[in-house]
């Protein structure tokens, strides 16, 4: 029997939809009917969670409970967020959850544990929120890898990649956004870094696995897959 | 104020990614909060709509008045589905729905009279059911185009397209449904079609407006367009 899979997305709306594509390409099917029953709410209104955390912008966590709670309302047996910087508030969201949310960011640091044992200094690509409450650097650690994060100005390259007039989040997922994307991957890789989690579900809509010579580990491609394997399975969630 | 979208999908999932992708891009929006509060209910277990029409298969009704009812019950304001076939359903599905059901089978007619007005004859690539139930044969002619249909030969091309096990439902969206639909596009022009519709969802897929020296109108691009016009529009749905 296959769960019913709950996406709270519209954070941003191109990486709702990116996450969409690879969770049916992602999936075993022939017919319309083998594939998943998905429920997407796709709410734009959701406050940035990177201006609440940072600059005491407006409290996404009410609209983000109001959320799941409509999805578990609509019968969702398994919840997804493709967002990053969520995942700050993931312990509050799960608490007044009874159906249980997956976790993107400890299930790409389990990534790669597993698929690059001989990996060990790992790069962060995110928003400056998920940075700044260290998601990706804690779950790397509890996974004895090393994080390696980015400098205050490649933060700011970074921020404008997703956040700038022609950036990801305005529609422009083109020149300027790849190419700033491309130095600060190029710098980290200088620094050490032997695999880039790409951390920021807007990031993978312009860069790929084949952007460097290093392993580029999309987050939302994890999250695609962990979602497959998790709405598929026969036993309980760990 | 914008209108919440329901979007009734699954029928087929990849024909629904594309739908929610093009209404993204159709949206002027420069942040995450500008863009369209949307809701999917990617339902993959509606039965057949080609299968109901032809062959007494499962009556897919049911199923699709209780998704139009879950996502009215989610407070969507203005709803869409991604399938010509269901359009068949689309008077009894609209008749129990307070909130308009966009068609796409008329916005696409009208498109066509509106945008190419010195075209008359307008080729359909539908599948067997649209064709059969006369959905685009009917909406030509009550705005003063001259439809042509497929052969029975080109039908099974394009079934085979679409359903077959090398087919874009298969998730195999590549050389042969490519091949086959050109074929089938190329005799259709010989045979005096100045436009052809892709009046199935999974056909844009694979098939773009350049692949042909006449134009080639996507029944989901208008969809898309339609659900953003309306959307966002301040007067009340025509």
């Amino acid at each position: 029997m296959r769960r019913i899979v709950g996406i709270l997305g519209g954070m941003g709306p191109a990486a709702t939809v990116d996450l969409f594509d690879r969770i049916v390409r992602a999936t075993p099917a022939q017919t319309d009917q083998e594939h998943l029953h998905i429920l997407i709410d796709n709410n734009t209104g959701i406050p940035d969670r990177t201006e609440a955390i940072l600059h005491h912008g407006p409290d996404p966590l009410p609209s983000l409970q109001a959320g799941i709670q409509g999805l578990e309302d609509q019968g969702v047996e398994l919840i997804a967020i493709p967002c990053n910087t969520v995942h700050h508030y993931l312990p509050a969201l799960q608490q007044a959850c009874s159906c249980p949310i997956l976790n993107m960011i400890t299930e790409t640091a389990q990534v790669i544990r597993h698929q690059y044992t001989n990996i060990k200094k790992v790069g962060i690509m995110a928003t400056r929120g998920t940075l700044a409450v260290r998601l990706y650097q804690d779950a790397l650690e509890a996974t004895n890898l090393q994080p390696l994060i980015p400098s205050a100005e490649e933060i700011e390259y970074l921020m404008v990649a997703i956040y700038g007039p022609d950036g990801i989040k305005a529609g422009a997922p083109d020149h300027l956004p790849r190419s700033l994307l491309l130095q600060v991957g190029t710098a980290m890789m200088q620094r050490g870094a032997e695999a880039i989690i790409l951390g920021c579900t807007e990031l993978p809509l312009v860069l790929t696995d084949h952007d460097l010579p290093i392993p580029l580990v999309a987050s939302n491609q994890v999250l695609a897959e962990a979602i497959v394997r998790e709405a598929m399975s026969e036993s309980a969630l760990s």
